[in-house]
């Protein structure tokens, strides 16, 4: 097996947990945009893992579509993608008529270069499972148990809170395994980067301190709301944890700005806040599929499919 | 049939000419960076020609290959491309082993999302035809009598120059077509932005308008050398004509400072130097192609292949 990095990927961690040869896809850019990958020969004959930031994901989505296919002309045994965070599965129906089904259009995309995917806790809402929108074996991880763990670890009688009831059944896990109670804002969504949070009947928790967890924060302005909500209600200053800290344009230091005591990311997209490391499982991960193809007849089976 | 265009694409010229109904493909750009496309539902039962911009493709890629799949939704009768600049044609071969073949890489890519493509004088080199790279019928108009007509019509006295001896055969029917003499540098790359030009003997030719032929400008490195080194013989300032003017960074300003008289491309790329338009050259090619479905065993064929 050899772990191939893209550009804005971690890999060497994950390359030793494996026992693997670590190596990285050489990206150049030329003064026209165009992109040329290069990838080392010692991937002749080998598995393949590529692991690939994929965002913003224009920016990346060739590098990656050209490194599946320089792997193939290298001769190797298969070519699996891990992308930590994995964009686009939002946009998963038409809300009108003639919109584009982006979440199904890129895991075609991605199903047509690669024999396997691995991610961290892809935002499903309607798509119920990745094995809907994918044609090869999609794994999800989970990284709920990390940021309990992490919750667990740093937090005295921490309070869990969720942005919205469509978050209900995630938060109550993360807050279950964290030993704490929770609770959801009820949210109306004004726009792109527009939300209106109602705060929760939190008397009885007064004392506790807040932790307001959600698997993606993108614009910031759901958590900025939440935050703003808590500190007019007189609250503490939450805690805020997050899966994905996609962070566009000024995000996170909005969030910051709207009293954030602290704002915690696993390294799926590499940022600043990074604080709790996903490699564990995304090896596991790994060893599990390449172990899946050993066994007749569970080449195609989904390993984790439920979320939320 | 109606041509669908995407951002930073003409189109309503197009339309009209085929006598097609003429559309947008909304582009809709998230906070985080991903894009939404939505499609007119008129497109519904039709053959829908998209016609978009490739360039810097990375920024337009998943556009393309969104609405192509968002077309198929609306159950049309059939998705073509125009993409008038034709990016990655120019990486054609490994010149290093596990280097990517970024060409053939992403013809396939567009190969499996629309049913045929027009291009304006793609780059080819290594590869001998569209068909070489394109699973599906893909087409290569040429504006060398466009370029001529133009040279005819707006310069006395001519003298086409060509870049490099690999342009020799393009720069020579231009030429012809223009009526005029022609001649090419000798050229020795030094790297993505660095040439050396040698200037051949032109002094029969001394009291002619020197007009510089190309079918790219990118870096506008061989461009700028070549008029510097007409500046430096004392030649009078000449005229740039290309094909593709895709201008990285301040490569238009720096042919400018160089010296050009003036700087004239097609618009394949949109531009304000654009002073030739190809609209009539795409819209017979369309029409040939369309055309080509209903003659039996005529499907596959390569409408347009050889190149220089």
């Amino acid at each position: 097996m050899i772990v191939l990095s893209l550009p804005g990927a971690r890999h060497f961690r994950l390359a030793r947990r494996l026992q693997a040869m670590p190596g990285l896809v050489g990206v150049h850019r030329f003064p026209d945009g165009e992109v040329r990958v290069s990838l080392p020969t010692a991937a002749t004959g080998r598995d393949v893992v590529l692991v690939a930031a994929l965002t913003p994901p224009d920016d990346c989505i060739l590098p990656v579509l050209f490194a599946a296919s320089a792997a193939r002309d290298l001769a190797v045994t298969s070519v699996g993608l891990i992308a930590p965070y994995l964009p686009y599965m939002r946009q998963d129906r038409a809300f009108e008529p003639g919109q584009g089904v982006s979440a199904r259009y890129f895991a075609a995309i991605l199903s047509d270069a690669v024999d396997w995917l691995i991610t961290v806790d892809p935002h499903l809402h309607r798509i119920r499972s990745l094995s809907d929108a994918f044609g090869v074996p999609a794994t999800a991880v989970h990284a709920a148990p990390l940021l309990a763990g992490w919750i667990r670890e740093h937090v005295a009688e921490p309070l869990i809170l969720g942005p919205d009831s469509e978050s209900r059944q995630w938060v109550a896990s993360v807050a279950e395994l964290a030993g704490a109670p929770c609770a959801v804002f009820s949210k109306r969504r004004r726009g792109d980067r527009t939300v209106a949070l109602t705060l929760p009947d939190l008397k009885a928790h007064r004392h506790r301190q807040p932790v307001l967890v959600d698997d993606i924060i993108s614009s910031g302005a759901t958590m900025t709301a939440a935050v703003r909500a808590l500190w007019r209600a007189e609250y503490r200053a939450p805690i805020c944890v997050a899966v994905h800290g996609l962070f566009a344009g000024e995000a996170f230091e909005m969030l910051q700005d709207a009293g954030a005591a602290a704002i915690v990311t696993t390294n799926t997209v590499r940022h600043p806040s990074n604080a709790i490391d996903v490699t564990p499982l995304l090896a596991e991960a790994v060893l599990a599929r390449l172990r899946s193809r050993t066994t007749p007849g569970r080449q195609r089976e989904e390993v984790a499919g439920e979320h939320r």
